[in-house]
């Protein structure tokens, strides 16, 4: 992978070159935020510091440590320093800056909107020649589109989470409750090769169902409620997502069905509307507007889908106040939800990637049938 | 718990009063980050902002969102007004500024530990008439000495934590991997009734045994290894923390004995070293010079212990830096170890709350057994 990352790089160093073109470009840049060094250096990186330096040197540090993992041990690629603090009480952002001034770099692109004031203030103060300027979060915007390198960890990522949900609707649901289900998800999903779950599993059942942000109780799934699930798996570092909603038992009733219908709907016109080229609060809309109609436009939050990769948020969001249009090879989730207070609530959340109608229109990583099972 | 709370809330704006005695004191605090919004207001809070504004009057902005739980509904108490904001494109911290500004603050002191430089940013701009200035951290060490209701909170988490472990013991070990056994733990601190783990539970086999930050792999364990484990539990949003070696198997292997009992007397001189007054480099002393003793310096972290509570690294730090001493009612861990490379190696974590000598000394909340067990 090493030349990909040399590759982000060189482009990241571009991209400040031209963004500064009015003012002086800056000599060194310093990425700080975990997942942008991931994506740039391949190295999970909590607590360390990425400095692409005067002279086309880079350097990786991280946090002076006993025995974490080797990924700041004497170079694994010849193309970027690494290192270690000694003092264990040191900034790796500071120690940085340092080298960085030391270098003879005069003018220091950070992430502001990483970066906390008191580190800001640290930084400016061990390199007194030293300027400070914003990077206006490029990294985030280079990892919008993704490779097929990328696009084929969140496939599996996906394979992963449908085969983990799979196996659950064939156990026994009824009985057991919310935080258990979610924990036995979270196995399955390692049982499958998943690194880690990519978000806490969400099992929210009858009252419960149909929230976007709720947290498993202990309340048990009855006959008759609906059963909503948010999961997703985390694979090479990339994380998916997917949302479904049952209904156990018998039949559902009939508000159920319709309901159900609406969501469904709702999010079929966000699928529908991932093209590339699209405006993001245009596929925002197109969810909305279903919702609307039929007097839920309540129900709906801040915004109806967004990017993933190595965070489960990123850019683009789809929203109403979103800015931009969508490219191709970008995944992004749609995913619509209607709660009823005190009644419960349908949400169906799909990765999708964004791909030409020539190539077959929008690429739907997560499989998992979307007719309403009743279990 | 509401008068706890206004209790905490008053005495903050005391010490950010006293604290700017040479300078004029804050007319308004501005708290964003969440362990500390948590511990100001008694509710989660990701994404809000506490602002302790103009004529005592504490307000807590949510981010906007449709279904996010209650907290920023309607006042729950009387003594603290909540919102939450209806753009879900703003930003709670500036929300909060200009709400300061508009009740006629002037000096608004954020957290400048916390506050990224872009936020900050965006706070200065929006009311030009304020000025901005830090706190220095006050709220950390206001939640250092815990009180009895926070020390039940915890001791209920020990609780818990040791009864999952237990349970653990008594189940065959060996076949099973290093992930396995830390999701069978995970669900088992659910099962007792904690909220979720303190913190990702960690399982090392073998030659991973030993390590403090290792991510649990598909290793299985096997006769004669070495198995360290570490996991908590939270309950009530307070989070303790355990560690233990064990060997599996027949009968261990004569440097597994002497490297554990080394660790073993380590820990428990920094245990017997936890006294009101004692300084905390002392402390981490205490357990760091056995280690040294045996030649085994190298293989120690940056520090030996740390405070635990909302939050499960929290003030004070047992490291060699460490500034301040202790106080009674302050739960640390004392958690040495050492990780031979390609061997192995053995860690022991308890939590423990400073008491004085006439109180009987440190309590120990974490008790399952620090005997070598053979598994």
């Amino acid at each position: 992978m090493s030349e990909v990352h040399v590759a982000r790089r060189a482009l990241l160093r571009e991209r400040c070159a031209a963004a500064a073109a009015t003012d002086a470009p800056p000599d060194a840049v310093l990425v700080t935020r975990p997942a942008n060094i991931r994506y740039l250096t391949g190295r999970p990186a909590c607590g360390a510091a990425l400095l692409l330096g005067p002279g086309g040197i880079d350097t990786l540090l991280g946090p002076a440590s006993a025995d974490s993992p080797h990924h700041y041990d004497s170079a694994r690629d010849d193309d970027l320093r690494t290192g270690r603090l000694s003092n264990p009480e040191g900034d790796t952002a500071v120690a940085a800056a340092d080298l960085a001034a030391t270098a003879g770099a005069r003018l220091l692109a950070v992430e502001e909107h990483h970066v906390t004031v008191a580190r800001y203030r640290g930084m400016a103060s061990v390199a007194s020649a030293l300027r400070l300027t914003d990077i206006s979060a490029p990294v985030e915007a280079q990892r919008v589109i993704k490779d097929e390198e990328e696009i084929s960890a969140l496939r599996t990522a996906a394979e992963i989470t449908d085969q983990a949900l799979g196996e659950l609707l064939e156990s026994i649901l009824v009985g057991r409750t919310e935080r258990h289900l979610a924990l036995e998800l979270e196995r399955r999903l390692i049982d499958h090769g998943a690194e880690g779950s990519a978000f806490p599993t969400c099992v929210a059942t009858g009252r419960n169902s149909g929230l976007a942000q709720h947290r498993p109780t202990d309340r048990r799934v009855e006959e008759g409620d609906f059963l909503s699930v948010r999961l997703g798996a985390q694979y090479h570092g990339y994380r998916c997502q997917i949302g479904r909603t049952f209904v156990i038992g018998t039949a559902p009733e009939d508000w159920q069905v319709e309901l159900y219908d609406l969501v469904f709907a709702a999010q079929r016109a966000g699928r529908e509307a991932l093209t590339p080229g699209m405006a993001c609060s245009d596929v925002d809309r197109a969810t909305r507007q279903v919702l609307r109609g039929a007097g839920h436009a309540e129900a709906l939050g801040s915004s109806t889908g967004h990017g993933v990769g190595l965070e489960i948020g990123e850019d683009p969001r789809l929203s109403p106040g979103a800015m931009g249009k969508l490219d191709a090879c970008v995944p992004v989730t749609i995913e619509p939800g209607v709660h009823l207070p005190g009644q419960g609530g349908v949400r169906i959340d799909d990765t999708l990637v964004v791909r030409p109608a020539a190539d077959g229109g929008p690429e739907l990583l997560t499989i998992t049938t979307k007719e309403l099972l009743a279990l």
